[in-house]
């Protein structure tokens, strides 16, 4: 998908949410586990009761990853089955020599077929530009994330350009992607670094994760995330696909989801 | 496999060679293309070829993503073949939130049976301790890796420390694991940086990419790479499992891997 398709989504549906689909097998509703594959079956109740109310889906991979080979299946038939018409992230925080990383791209872009994926920068330009060179396709990647983990290494300064390590990699970035093949991810956990990220990247969207579970301040990053294209996606997860466990998950789902969207609904006017 | 194990049979085999198998199928002889899995065939070839040359072996996990769900099912057959008598190594260079990092470590630890996993640090602590948790397994983190990129942010001086990137992330890194469950990243690629990495990092094994194709000098590793309990692991992937693309395949991957292990044995004594 596109930028402008994705943005023209965003305002017809009025909604930047993305829905994580970090899908554990421990955590389906008992009544789903006598199901042929009870993952599959989830996600697809939670994408029918969400696909109105979102513009992305975001399946993370070390949930299907931890079934082995058959999770490979179920990954596939959930991209499959979300179809065409919403922005589907490989959430994969892949990132390696040149060789391996244009693998990873030919395996998330074109054995499957996800609009984007996560990318750790650590390994510097080569690790990231060979997710550049697909029509349409989409490096996010990471620059200050939500978790604790961040203040490790992103938040040092750096002696040469006195930038923290977040800042030189959306800066660095720049020189190799655009505003049309790059996002950023930028935890919710971070709401006053918003104000900064926007100086260093006016244009690109950026993956916000962290609302819900992680306890993210949705008011606060669309007051200093929002761009006039809106420029956000925010990403939630344990907060709507297991806002019930029972029976009645994708109807709760769909309650939490719509309580985002209509917060979203109201800082996109 | 815990330390001890890993030290007997680097000195029982006079060998510190990791295979890495980064088999893709377009590089793959064209009499195995019949077979019912070429890419297994392949391996199970090298696998057979190399087994008394080296301690570990090192698939490469984008290049059996790119293949979807029968990939996964050919990664697990090649761990399977492989045993339990070498170090296996996922090179996956994972890493994320505290609860998918455990998910990845469920997926390569428990599920398959891989010692160790490839991780990426930008994400700090909670993202690495996750893979920390299961005896006789190991993270190995990357610091200096082997590609061009690696100078982009690797190398960059932090300002509270004085330290570079890598430097601090193999410091700090050693508050996490121990010796018994952290190896680093360190490419070959970087000779001069092997001594400042013994200071930083005396007893911790090293896995070494970039001897082969990237060109790093083996015997310049080993000189400021060696301690007392031997502390490489020295990967090569190219040089060896694409040393022929005809027929003669696995007998050319010999006479490189054993060429590597004459080397490794000069070294050892």
């Amino acid at each position: 998908m596109n930028r402008s398709t994705l943005i023209a989504e965003i305002f017809r549906k009025k909604t930047f949410l993305c829905v994580g689909l970090d899908t554990e097998i421990d955590k389906i509703p008992t009544h789903l586990l006598g199901c042929e594959d009870p993952v599959f079956e989830f996600n697809r109740k939670i994408i029918d009761a969400t696909r109105d109310l979102c513009v992305a889906y975001k399946p993370n991979l070390a949930f299907y990853e931890a079934l082995g080979p058959a999770g490979w299946q179920t990954l596939q038939q959930t991209v499959d089955y979300i179809g065409n018409q919403h922005f589907i992230i490989a959430d994969a925080k892949r990132g390696d020599i040149g060789n391996t990383s244009r693998k990873y791209a030919e395996a998330f872009f074109q054995k499957m077929n996800f609009d984007a994926v996560t990318v750790a920068p650590y390994m510097g330009a080569d690790s990231v530009t060979p997710f550049l060179g697909f029509d349409d396709k989409w490096v996010i990647l990471l620059a200050l994330t939500s978790n604790k983990g961040s203040t490790d290494f992103q938040r040092e300064i750096l002696q040469q350009s006195g930038l923290a390590l977040w800042e030189q990699v959306m800066s660095k970035a720049q020189e190799w992607g655009t505003p049309e093949n790059m996002m950023f991810v930028v935890g919710a956990t971070h709401p006053e670094a918003f104000v900064r990220v926007r100086e260093l990247a006016p244009d690109h969207f950026l993956l916000v994760p962290g609302v819900g579970a992680q306890g993210g301040d949705l008011a606060a990053i669309c007051r200093h995330g929002l761009n006039k294209d809106c420029g956000l996606l925010v990403n939630a997860t344990r907060s709507i696909i297991y806002a019930s466990s029972g029976e009645d998950f994708a109807e709760k789902a769909r309650e939490e989801a719509l309580r985002l969207q209509s917060e979203m609904a109201g800082a996109l006017t």
